[in-house]
């Protein structure tokens, strides 16, 4: 599948940017939520240390995984899809080549 | 000042046994308090990392200081005195010459 080569309107790009927003917003909202919810209950040493390895892991991944360059943005958004993060409503306004690409990248 | 050659009795072994895990104990409730404290007041993306980070410091240190082999207690104790996590009298029943030695250690 050739991506690099994607070219994106103007109007996909807001398109794009906007489902980008959207999918980090939620993913940092589920994520402050947690973590207020995990060291509210924290009464032992041994919870910190869990809280601190799921921080590490949590933003290894979120720093990985928002990358906003055209030439990755379709698999970007094929795994926020299927983690949930967006549905395909949120890509409304893309070309049909790329949500079909898109798709096949998520049932991957 | 040599160390290594310092020999506990049964008696100091658990006054120095009770004194540790006193220390540990308080430095850890704090640690709780303090993180239970941060994570209530989070509301932005930038605090839960820069909670990330506050956790990476402390498990590294407490990590590291909590070290109980009779050869570096002596500046394990006087370490714990300067941060306040003991004073001297948790240090009741060891012998003056240790005491000395402690105390020493905490004015360098």
């Amino acid at each position: 599948m050739q991506v690099n080569s994607i070219s994106w309107s103007e109007t996909e790009k807001e398109v794009a940017h906007q489902a980008f927003d959207k999918a980090y917003e939620r993913e940092i909202n589920a994520l402050l939520e947690e973590v207020r919810t995990q060291a509210s209950n924290i009464t032992e040493i041994d919870q910190i240390w869990r809280l601190h390895d799921f921080l590490s892991a949590r933003r290894h991944d979120i720093d990985g995984k928002y990358d906003y360059r055209y030439s990755v943005l379709i698999f970007v958004f094929a795994r926020l899809l299927k983690e949930k993060w967006l549905d395909m409503s949120d890509l409304e306004g893309l070309e049909r080549a790329k949500l079909t690409k898109i798709a096949a990248l998520t049932r991957m």
